[in-house]
C-alpha cells in the first residue's frame, strides 16, 4: 500500500488534534477533583501566582528578543533579503516566530495545569495514596499532550503550508531559542530558591522543608513549576521539533531524488505513532495493586515503547517502508532505555554509588564532593558509547539503501528515541507536581501519614527524573548527529547556488576543523559555568533578603499566628535575577558561534559542532547524573543510614546536594538546548557562513 | 653554512653532557650548604627515606608491567616477529626499555637532590632569603638540567644508533608509560597523605600544619616529593621526548623526499639551543635587591625564552633554516607564555577569580565549591583557543612550503614550546623543595622569622606552579596533535606495506570516527575519576591509621616529650595504597585504545585520539586551575581576608581545597600523560589496527 505525504501529514495534524482531545479530557478531570482546604488553596494560589509572575517577566524579555531574531532572520536568511526571494525571508521569519509562538504556549499549558494539579494531588493524598498518584500523574500527562501535540502539529502545519524544508529549521531554531531561556532562566529561578530557602531554613536556622515560615518557600514551589514544568517541556519540545526537522530535511531531499515521498511519509507515520502509543500509554497508567509509584511510571514507559516498536512495524509493513529504517528508529529507543537504566543506576538509592558516596559523606564534605564528581564522571561513559554505538549501527544498517540514506539513519534513530517524548514529559512533570503537592501537605498541615503518600510520590518522581533527563540527553546527542547532516545539506545548497563546489564532511586534520572543534568543545563547559555563576549570585541576594525579613519582621522567627513573611520579595528576586543572568550564557555561545564561522568558515563550524556536540553532552550527563546522585544520597542518609538525619553524614550529604542542585536542574540539562541551538544557528547562517569567512 | 644532522645530533650530546655538568655542578653546590640542625637532619633523613621506599616499591611493580609490555613490544612490534626482521623488534623492545630507563633514572635523580635540597633550605632561611632561595631553586635546577639532559641524550642516541624513527616511538613510549605511573601513582600517594594529614590535624584536632605530632606529616612531605618532583620530572621528559619523537618522525619523512636531512638537523638544532638557553636561565638566576622570589622565577624564565628565540634565529641564518619553521616554534613558545599567563590569571591571590571565591567561601562550602568549579571550566577558555590557535597559525605557516609540512609546523610549535623545559622542571622542582623545607623549620622549631621567610618561598613555588602546570597542559596538547600526524605517517607506511590504500585524515561524518570521537572524549573523564576515587580510597585508609595512633599511643596527642607517631605505617599505606589505586586507571586508558582499535579500525582511532585530546585538554585545565584557585583561596582568608584564620569563609576554603587538591596534583596533570600513552599506543599499534578490526 502506497500513500502521499499528504496523508500522513494529515493523519500527524488529527493525531495531534487527539492529544490535545485527551490535553483537555485529562486537564478537566483533574480540575473536578475535590479541594476544600483552605490554607492549601491559599498557599496553592501564591504558587499560581509566582509562576505566572515569572512567566509573564520572561516571555516578555523574549518577546524583545525573539523579536530583534526574527527581523534578522527577515533581512539575513536564508538570502540577503534585497538578493533572494522576498516571500522566503517573510516565511522564514514567520517560522521561526511560529517555532516560539507554539514553545510557549504549550509551557504556558503545562504551567496551569501543574499549578492546579498540585492542589488536587495534596487533598487527594488524604483519600490514599492510588488517588494521590493518579491526580498528580495526568497533571503531568496534560503538559506532554500538550509539548507533543503542539510540535507534531507545528512540524505537520510548516511543512504542509510552506513546503519548504528550511522553514521548518527557521521552526525548529524559534522552539530552541525559546527552550534555551526557558531551561536556563526556569532553572536559575527553580535553584536560586530551592539553594536559598535550604541554606537559611534547614542549615541555619533548622526548620523543616516547606517550613511557611520561611520567606524562599513559595519561590522554591514556584521554581518546581518554572523550572520543571515550563523548563524540561520547552527543551523536550524543542528535541522533539529538531529531530524530526533533521529527518525531514534529509527526507524531503532523499525523496527529490527518489521521485516519490516514503521517506518524508515515514517521519510522519512514525512520529504520530509515537504520539499514539504516548496516548494509550498515559490513558491506561494506574497504580496495580502490587509496586509502587515509580513501578506504575516505569510500567506506562515500557508499555508505550512497546506500542510503538509493535505499531510502526506494522505500518512499515503496510505501507512498504524500509526495515533498515525502521530498524535504525528501533535502536534509537532501545538505546534510550539502556541510557536511562544507566542513568538509574548511578543515582539509585539502592544501589552502589549512592552507597558509596554515602560512605563518604561520614569523612565530611570534601569527600562528599569528590566521590560524587567521580561516580558522576564515569556515569557518562555508558551513555557516550550508547549514544555513539547506535549512531554507528544506524549509519551502517542504512548506508546500503544509497547515498544520504545513512545520515537519514541516524536522524530516524533519534526519531526513534523521541518517540515516546509524550510519556517522557508526562513523567517529567509529574515529579514537580507532587514536589509541591508535598510543599502545600506540609503547609496545610495535613498530617503525617499524608506527608509520608506524598514523600513516596516525591521520591518515585525523583527516581524517574533521572531516567527521563538521560534519555532527554541521549535523544538530543542524536538529533545534533543528525543536524550535523542537516548542516552539511544545508551548506551544500548553498555552494550550488554561489558556484562553489560543496562538502561531504569534515577532516579532522584540517587545522580549521580542530581549531573549530577545540572552541566548540570549551563552550559548554563555560556555558555551564555562567549558569551556575549566576545561580551563585542570584543565591546570595535571596539569602540577604531573607536574612532581612527574619530580623525585621518581628515573631516571623518564632511562627508567632498571622505573621507571614514577604513571600513575593523574594519570588521578585528570583525572577529578576533568572532573566538577568541567562541573557549573558545564552548570548555567548551564539556569539562564539557566529565567530568562529566568520572566521573559519563552514569547516570550521563542522569542528565546533562536533567538538560542542561531544564535550556538551559529557558535561551533561556528568552534571545531571552527579546532581541526581547527591540527591539520593542526602535521602539515604536522611532515612536513617550513616548516621540519618542531624549527623555529620547528613551535614556532608547536604553540602553535596546544595553543589549538585544547579548541576542537575540549571547547567546540566541546559546544555542540551545550547547544543540545539548552536547547531540551528549554524544551519541558518549557512550560506553567509559560506560567503564570508577569513579563513576558507 | 649546511650542516649534515650528524652535526647536530653531536651537538645535542655535547649540549646533553653540559646539563649534566651543570647538574653535577648545581648538586656538589647544594650538597656543600652546611646543615647542622640535628632535628631537621633526623626529620630530612625521615623523608629521604620514605621517598626512597616508595619509588624502590613504584619502580619495582613498573619493572614488571615494563617488562610484559617489552615483551609484547618484542612479539608484536613493529611487525609480528614471524613476519618481519626479528632486528627490529629487538631494536623497539630494548629502545621502550631504554625509554623508561632513562626516565627513572632523572626522576631518581630528582628525589636524591630534593630529599638534600630541603634541608639545606630550611637551615639557609636562618641567613636570609636569598640564600634560602638559592639553595631551593638550585635543588631544583638540578633536576630540570637531568631530565632535559637525558630527554635530549636519549632522543640523540635512539637515533644515532637505530637510525630509525619507529624505534623512537618506542622511547618515547617507554617514557610515557613510566610518566604515567609515576605521575598518577605519585600524586595518589602525595594527595592521599596531604588530606588524611589535614583532615585528621588542621580540621579535627585543630593541630597547626607540619606539626610533628601527626603521624602522617612525614608522608605528607615525601608526597611532595615523589608527586611533585618525580612524578612532574617524568611527566614533562615524556612531553619532550613525545615533541621531540613527533617533530623527527615527520622531518626524517620529509627529509628522504628532499633528499638531505635539514629537517630532522632543525629538531636537534632547536631543542639543543633550548637546552641551552635553560642552562645560562639557570646558571644567572638569583633573587635581586628588588622583588620577591616569584619575580626571580618569572625573570629566569623570561630571560631563557629571550635567549631561546635570539639564538634560533641566529641559527636559522647561520644554516639557512626556513624562516616559516621558526616562526612556529617561535608562536609555540609564546603561546606558551599566554596559557601560563592566563592560568596565574585564575589562580593568583591578587586578582579577581580567588576574591569572588573568597567571597562566596562566606556562604558555606558549597558556594566554594560551584564558585571554584565555575570559574575552573572558563578558565579553560584562553588556553584551549591559544593551543587552537597557536595548531591553526603553524600549520598555515608551513603549509606553502610543501606537503607534510603544515603537521610538520605544529610539531616544531610543540618543539618550540617546550624548548624552555629545563627552566619549567626548574622552576617546578623548587616547589615541593621549599615546601618541605617550610615543613623542616616547622618540625625544627627554627622560629616564626624562618618560617617567615620559607613562607614566602613557598607561596612563590605556588604561584609559579599554575603557570608551569599551564604550560605543560599546553605543551602536551601540540605534541599530541603532532603524534596526530605521526600516527597516520606510521599508519601510510604500514599501509603501503599491506597493499592498502592509505589515509590523509578523518572525517568527522564517517560514523567509525564519530564513534571513537565519543568513546575517547569520556575516557578522561572516567581516567580522572578513577585516580580520585583511588585517592579518596586510600585517604579514609590512611584516617582510620591516623585515627588509630593518636588513640593507642599515649601522651601522642598532648605532645608528651619523647613520644613519637609511626610515621613510617603512613608511609607504607600511602606507597601501598597508591601502587594499587593507578594499575586498573592507567590499564583501563590502555585497553580502550586497544578496544576501539580492533573495533573501529584506524579511522576510530583517529576519532579516539581527537576526543581524547580535547577532553582531556579540557578537563586538565579544567582540574588543575581549579585546585589552584582553591588552593590559593584558602591561603587567600589565612592571610586575614574575609574573616581570616578560623572564620567560617576559612573551613569553606579548607573544603575547597580539600577537593581541589586531588584535582590540581592527581587527576589534572595525570590527564596529560594518559593522552600521550594513548597517542604512542595508537601509533604503536597502527599496523595492527589496520590488519585486523572489525569495521574498516
Amino acid at each position: 500500500m502506497i500513500a502521499d505525504v499528504l496523508f500522513f501529514q494529515v493523519a500527524s495534524i488529527i493525531v495531534s488534534v487527539l492529544a490535545f482531545g485527551a490535553a483537555l479530557w485529562l486537564y478537566y478531570w483533574v480540575k473536578s477533583q475535590p479541594s476544600s482546604n483552605a490554607r492549601i488553596k491559599e498557599v496553592g494560589d501564591l504558587i499560581k501566582k509566582g509562576a505566572n509572575t515569572f512567566l509573564a517577566k520572561e516571555y516578555k524579555t523574549l518577546l524583545s528578543f525573539c523579536g530583534v531574531a526574527a527581523l534578522l532572520i527577515l533581512i539575513f536568511l536564508p538570502k540577503f533579503i534585497w538578493q533572494g526571494d522576498v516571500l522566503e525571508n517573510v516565511t522564514m521569519a514567520i517560522a521561526y516566530l511560529a517555532g516560539s509562538a507554539f514553545s510557549a504556549v504549550a509551557g504556558k499549558v503545562g504551567i496551569s495545569i501543574a499549578t492546579i494539579a498540585n492542589i488536587k494531588t495534596a487533598e487527594a493524598a488524604t483519600k490514599g495514596i492510588k488517588k494521590s498518584f493518579m491526580a498528580g500523574f495526568r497533571g503531568g500527562a496534560v503538559m506532554g499532550m500538550a509539548v507533543v501535540g503542539s510540535s507534531l502539529l507545528g512540524v505537520s502545519l510548516v511543512l504542509l503550508i510552506t513546503g519548504n524544508t528550511t522553514a521548518l529549521l527557521g521552526f525548529s531554531f524559534g522552539a530552541s531559542s525559546l527552550a534555551l531561556f526557558a531551561k536556563a532562566g526556569g532553572g536559575i529561578f527553580t535553584k536560586t530558591a530551592d539553594i536559598s530557602a535550604d541554606l537559611v531554613g534547614k542549615v541555619e536556622l533548622g526548620i523543616p522543608e516547606d517550613d511557611p515560615r520561611n520567606p524562599a518557600v513559595i519561590a522554591d514551589n514556584v521554581g518546581d513549576n518554572v523550572g520543571d514544568v515550563a523548563g524540561m517541556g520547552a527543551d523536550l519540545f524543542d528535541s522533539n521539533v529538531a529531530s524530526m526537522a533533521a529527518a525531514l530535511v534529509m527526507a524531503v531531499s532523499l525523496d527529490k531524488l527518489g521521485g516519490g515521498s516514503v521517506n518524508a511519509s515515514m517521519v510522519f507515520c512514525y512520529a504520530a505513532i509515537g504520539l499514539l502509543a504516548s496516548i494509550i500509554g498515559v490513558a491506561t497508567a494506574r497504580m496495580g495493586k502490587k509496586g509502587g509509584p515509580t513501578r506504575a511510571l516505569n510500567m506506562s514507559t515500557y508499555v508505550t515503547t512497546g506500542i510503538y516498536a509493535v505499531l510502526t512495524a506494522g505500518a512499515t509493513w503496510l505501507f512498504g517502508f524500509e526495515w533498515r529504517i525502521w530498524a535504525a528508529s528501533a535502536i534509537g529507543l532501545a538505546v534510550g532505555v539502556i541510557i536511562g537504566i544507566a542513568s538509574d543506576y548511578f543515582t539509585d538509592d539502592t544501589k552502589k554509588p549512592v552507597h558509596m558516596v554515602a560512605e563518604a559523606a561520614k569523612s565530611g564534605p570534601a569527600f562528599t564532593i569528590l566521590s560524587g564528581i567521580s561516580y558522576g564522571l564515569i556515569s557518562a561513559l555508558p551513555a557516550m558509547i550508547g549514544i555513539a554505538v547506535s549512531a554507528l549501527v544506524s549509519f551502517k544498517l542504512c548506508e546500503p539503501l544509497g547515498p544520504g540514506y545513512a545520515m537519514f539513519g541516524i536522524a530516524m534513530a533519534a526519531v526513534g528515541m523521541l518517540s515516546i517524548v509524550g510519556m517522557i514529559i508526562s513523567n517529567d512533570a509529574y515529579g514537580p507536581i507532587v514536589d509541591n503537592a508535598r510543599g502545600l501537605a506540609e503547609m496545610g498541615n495535613l498530617g503525617d501519614e499524608v506527608l509520608d503518600i506524598t514523600d513516596q510520590l516525591d521520591s518515585a518522581g525523583n527516581t524517574v527524573k533521572a531516567v527521563t533527563k538521560g534519555f532527554a540527553i541521549g535523544a538530543a546527542g542524536l538529533t545534533v548527529i543528525a543536524l550535523l547532516g542537516a548542516f552539511i545539506s544545508e551548506v551544500n545548497d548553498a555552494a550550488a547556488e554561489l558556484g562553489q563546489s560543496g562538502i561531504t564532511g569534515f577532516d579532522i586534520m584540517n587545522p580549521t576543523v580542530f581549531f573549530g572543534l577545540m572552541v566548540g568543545a570549551a563552550i559548554p563547559a563555560v556555558f555551564s559555568a555562567m549558569l551556575m555563576l549566576g545561580v551563585d549570585r542570584n543565591a546570595q541576594r535571596m539569602v540577604a533578603e531573607i536574612h532581612r525579613q527574619f530580623k525585621e519582621i518581628i515573631g516571623l522567627k518564632e511562627g508567632k499566628e498571622g505573621v507571614v513573611p514577604e513571600y513575593d520579595k523574594c519570588i521578585e528576586i528570583a525572577t529578576a535575577g533568572a532573566i538577568k543572568e541567562l541573557v549573558p550564557a545564552g548570548l555567548m555561545a551564539i556569539i562564539a558561534t557566529l565567530l568562529v564561522g566568520f572566521i573559519g568558515g563552514v569547516q570550521a563550524i563542522g569542528g565546533f559542532l562536533t567538538g560542542n556536540i561531544v564535550s556538551g553532552l559529557l558535561f551533561a550527563l556528568f552534571m545531571s547524573n552527579a546532581g541526581g546522585l547527591w540527591d539520593n544520597t542526602k535521602k539515604y542518609i536522611e532515612s536513617g543510614h550513616n548516621g540519618g538525619k542531624g549527623s555529620e553524614a547528613h551535614k556532608s550529604a547536604v553540602v553535596g546536594d546544595t553543589v549538585g542542585d544547579p548541576f542537575k536542574d540549571t547547567a546540566g540539562p541546559s546544555i542540551n538546548t545550547q547544543i540545539t541551538v548552536v547547531s540551528l544557528v549554524s544551519s541558518l547562517m549557512s550560506t553567509l557562513f559560506l560567503a564570508f569567512s577569513l579563513f576558507k
